[in-house]
């Protein structure tokens, strides 16, 4: 019997007699021949069948076989450069494993609600296995790069007893009868304490956000990586970061470049992302977005129009920093030759695709970070364990978060981040 | 101005002048000469300071350093075979970055709860980052395993409409005004949908169970891997597992000698865990059970006590197969040979650490499955998105999942999953 091999490696068994196992795409007829696409989840696959070339059975139920429909198909393996990947099967015996009446999700135009109600199946085209493929490189790149850069793995909590900044963005759960416990926004506070303890740590898990945002950019659940550094500066965190998203993009661009074929991605856009970044101060930032006429306010934030205005003057990301304290987290250290400005940085990817990182260095001052807690009206027991780190053994450090599905997004030029995670969870979304 | 290096990595600079930047863990003096102790989170270091060797003020203030001060010593490195490591560094000069007063872990010894009301302090001990370290490579062997058996990642979400198996243990979490979500307990019934999209992948990530058991064995927060096949049969799922499992205690053995030492593990143990490890039948099981005398009723399923005494039977972990279908999850697959009966395997780890992987073949019938989740009484319009896999190209498939805690808790060999993860979520523990 001929040996099961997966579609990414068929290219390994041209003139062999192989078996592929999968899925029926696309077919079409010629009479004396069909052309039936299977895809086995890592590839489609161009299967030539000619009716001298398999018994007659065969042959008219292919004829009538529909999409969708679970086909194992024995074949020998040929190389052709029209192909699409490259190589073709000629088949020689076909096993209908289940057949598929009426798949929903049919080669016409379908509208984004009706496909997103059935993401369960919608996975299976062609675009979204590539984005999710896209997805497992970058973060199997990150994972690497951090553990290559001798980092070690910390898991920060999930429930957590009291909120990382402010309460209107998170979810409650009911914890046993009478406790709430808060799902994650960031593992950052965790992540200081770990690494005081591990020197160079990261986490990377899903974190929420309660937001009622309806952005293209905004996901209730979504994946962050966040590393911290003991005895660091912002300036270990911006080179860090710089680092990992040239290492990130960089392996896709070497990885990937058929899913990003698939995408239609410009990848010369890709390939202008190294190291270092342009580095842009806030007050410059501020510069350009009122020469450019938009109706920016200096001493505020950046809104999601300023950042695409900023990226898009730049032809790799840009890192800006030293924001007004005030419109950054507590815990942000200020400069301290300019205390009114934290030592942080936000990473704006090119394109228009906003913030992918956020950090800087953390305040390391227990009198200071108290003040900070109480300026911020935060309640000071649920701080009492994140003081002490300050109390015992306090150092600079420092660190950032950079979203998983932004990144994906921006790698992958797509429009929307609801693409980038198998199952998406937005503020109207919670099935399937 | 001498070069900073990490303690992991000083072996690599004997007769070189170094910096560690770290936190004091203990000290001794003879009088003339300090013997201070350094961790930097990749390890410890003893640091030799002669009284000839540094200035007075120097010589002095280390003298009465406290523990977790933070510190930055120059020295030269010097290989010994008398010190912890191999490697101890002759003082030179010292920076004090922080004193710490009265750090409340001292090396006297502490009850549990005193130390778990103090963990993000706690995983400072030798111990604690030894177990986190081995943690990390656990992590990083099982996602190794995965990537190079050319299975995709692929997440499946947290918030979860429905409940996966029954929903006593299920968290409730309110989703914006008027909907309640649940915080997943399994990846498994997207992974399924998963691997129809994508082949072979894999979910990692927290899951969540709100069982009030206060064992050695309970988290209500838990990391778990699930690996899902397309065209796989129980056999495939055995396979797996059991290449899994020793791959990830080989990785180990192999690079995490020196943590293994601090917890004085008996590593001949897990010597022995090659595949492939022994098969048992449900009713081979159940013999060996009530042959030694345990109270145990043919039927049922087994419990922890049964887990453990099964385990001590083999040098490695055991599989135990073909449980009965009424004590299993709804969608498992019977065995056509024996319908009462699922296509299911438990591997339990040796040593008496229990079931560490259950999972099995999933129904692949459509008819069969909607007349499972009646009987369950479960929602069948929550499931409609899951029948939509037997509809549409259903083929075998099959995976499994293995809990991270557990397998480290084993590899470890400790007395409870409580210290395999940096904050471990418990029925009364929330903090820190």
């Amino acid at each position: 019997m001929a040996s099961h091999v997966y579609i990414d490696r068929i290219g390994e068994h041209v003139g062999e007699s192989v078996t592929v196992k999968g899925w029926l795409a696309n077919r079409r007829s010629s009479g004396k021949i069909h052309f039936l696409v299977v895809r086995d989840g890592t590839g489609f696959l161009q299967v030539v069948m000619g009716k001298k070339d398999v018994d007659e059975a065969t042959f008219a139920r292919a004829d009538h076989l529909s999409q969708e429909s679970a086909v194992i198909i024995t074949g020998t393996v040929r190389a052709d450069e029209r192909a699409k990947g490259g190589y073709e099967m000629i088949a020689t015996g076909m096993e209908v494993v289940s057949e598929a009446h009426d798949f929903p999700i049919t080669p016409k135009e379908h509208g984004v609600d009706f496909l997103m109600d059935r993401r369960h199946l919608w996975i299976r085209a062609e675009r979204q296995t590539a984005i999710l493929r896209v997805r497992h490189e970058v973060i199997n790149a990150i994972r690497d790069f951090f553990n290559g850069e001798g980092f070690t793995l910390a898991d920060t909590p999930i429930f957590t007893p009291a909120a990382c900044e402010g309460t209107t963005t998170l979810f409650p759960v009911q914890y046993f009868e009478d406790t709430t416990a808060y799902l994650t926004q960031s593992g950052q506070l965790y992540n200081e304490a770990n690494a005081m303890a591990l020197g160079k740590v990261y986490t990377f898990g899903p974190t929420f956000r309660a937001e009622k945002s309806k952005t293209r950019r905004h996901l209730t659940e979504f994946w962050m990586v966040e590393p911290e550094m003991a005895y660091a500066t912002l300036d270990d965190v911006i080179s860090l970061a710089e680092r990992l998203v040239a290492s990130v993009v960089g392996r896709v661009l070497d990885r990937r470049q058929k899913e990003l074929k698939v995408l239609e991605r410009d990848t010369s856009k890709l390939e202008n992302v190294k190291a270092p970044f342009p580095r842009l101060h806030y007050d410059q930032a501020a510069k350009i977005l009122i020469e450019k006429g938009l109706p920016f306010e200096v001493g505020g934030d950046l809104g999601g129009t300023d950042e695409t205005v900023l990226s898009e003057q730049f032809d790799r990301p840009v890192c800006v920093t030293h924001y007004p304290a005030a419109v950054k987290a507590f815990y942000m250290k200020p400069d301290p030759a300019q205390p009114d400005r934290a030592l942080c940085v936000d990473v704006l990817a090119p394109e228009g695709y906003g913030e992918i990182i956020g950090g800087g260095q953390r305040l390391d001052d227990y009198d200071l970070l108290v003040e900070r807690i109480k300026a911020h009206g935060l309640p000071m027991e649920a701080f009492e364990w994140y003081l002490d780190l300050r109390r015992y053994g306090s150092v600079p450090h420092g660190g950032f978060g950079m979203g998983v599905e932004r990144c994906v997004s921006w790698i992958c030029g797509l429009e929307h981040v609801r693409e980038t995670i198998p199952y998406p969870r937005m503020l109207y979304r919670l099935y399937p």
